[in-house]
């Protein structure tokens, strides 16, 4: 993987927001389609890391923005793959998109959660957390009431699994505030932010996955993006 | 598999015709996802069959309908997984999904062909043919362009991959007519509909798939499927 380590491009805030967009208008991608592929990416990242544990629950929390809508789709993938996830939704949007994605989950029995749990439950209950908060478009400080949620989460001694962005960090600088999860595994979406690289730097205990198989070759050079080496039909590709 | 000998249900046209709606009424699935997710199952079962000819040019040939849509689904998703998928798409519908579904193709580099191609032609410069043309929703004849187009797939020698229905056959007799094609490789989505009995009965050297992993519960029980066993994060199971 010496090709990775040389070429590879984190995206700063800015570009990322811009190749989302792009995706959506250049591109011609819709929404429904870009965070269904993203979903499932995370959601067989979960499978090949927890197929051990996929008898007891495990734990997602889904913030109000796409990472939330990722999160989602990832947990009906995940009941599909034969785990039995847990929905921690504290703040529910009412646009149309995300009403159908609670939808889904619930019909197929997905339990939701709308106020905090305490970390002694999460640790008793769960066996994993999947961070499905904050993503790309964070920005400042935590606000009620993710503030709370963010604290049992990083009480709790479950292995965390962030999508795109650990929650709390900020996008470029990592965890500058503090108050940041500390995930054992990350999954970047299209490619890896800035902020990957204080991730990548915790140690050999962590893992980095890409995961979006998506990305046009026109994207791809425009913004020099260093597309990992996906293996046959997978949905997702393991750095190191 | 003795389980799925016994209770495998087949569809007939009303019933997936009902199930279809369902899933983006009562399911509250949009068509991109839905489209998504099937058209990622077929490419995954053309990846896991024909890695090994990954480098020669390969037939996708979309019709006007929602089978047209999941053949070009795959076709992107082909070409991302490494092949060189050429699309053969001989009535293009004018409806935005479609028009954004080509562009996609387009921005990788995907080439498109209007008018049919000779039998002799497809041989030469392709190692498989991906049959996209007629879904559950075909009855009657088989009209131009695509009496001349099945003629010249039907006269090929290369293996065919059908997606849901072989097509010219009816969905639920089978190759009546005498014009259908004749698949080494049917892929039912959501479930089999009938035709597909006709399908395993002609041997041994045919492949029979289920790809859409995405059947609420409820819907299983309601028309009692037979879901299959599919493994880990698979998107697609072989049946036997």
């Amino acid at each position: 993987m010496t090709r990775f380590r040389q070429l590879m491009k984190f995206l700063n805030q800015v570009q990322a927001q811009r190749i989302d967009e792009e995706l959506m208008s250049t591109y011609a991608f819709s929404i429904d389609q870009l965070m269904e592929l993203a979903g499932l990416s995370v959601a067989s990242v979960v499978e090949y890391e927890f197929a051990h544990v996929k008898e007891s629950p495990l734990l997602i929390v889904a913030g109000p923005g796409n990472n939330g809508g990722d999160a989602l789709v990832a947990a009906r993938h995940l009941k599909h793959f034969g785990f039995n996830p847990e929905v921690l939704y504290p703040k529910a949007p009412n646009n149309p998109l995300y009403l159908r994605l609670v939808k889904q989950c619930e019909d197929l029995d997905i339990p939701f959660h709308s106020k905090e749990l305490s970390s002694s439950y999460i640790d008793d209950r769960y066996s994993m957390i999947l961070d499905g908060i904050f993503g790309f478009s964070f920005k400042g400080d935590v606000r009620a009431p993710f503030d709370t949620v963010l604290n049992s989460l990083r009480s709790s001694s479950k292995p965390i699994v962030s999508i795109d962005i650990p929650s709390g960090w900020d996008v470029e600088n990592g965890n500058v505030s503090g108050v940041g999860l500390c995930p054992k595994i990350l999954i970047s979406l299209t490619a890896p932010k800035l902020c990957a690289r204080h991730f990548i730097e915790k140690g050999n205990d962590r893992s980095h996955y890409v995961g979006g198989r998506f990305v046009p070759r026109a994207l791809v050079e425009k913004y020099e993006l260093d597309t990992p080496n996906y293996i046959g039909s997978s949905q997702f590709a393991k750095l190191d």
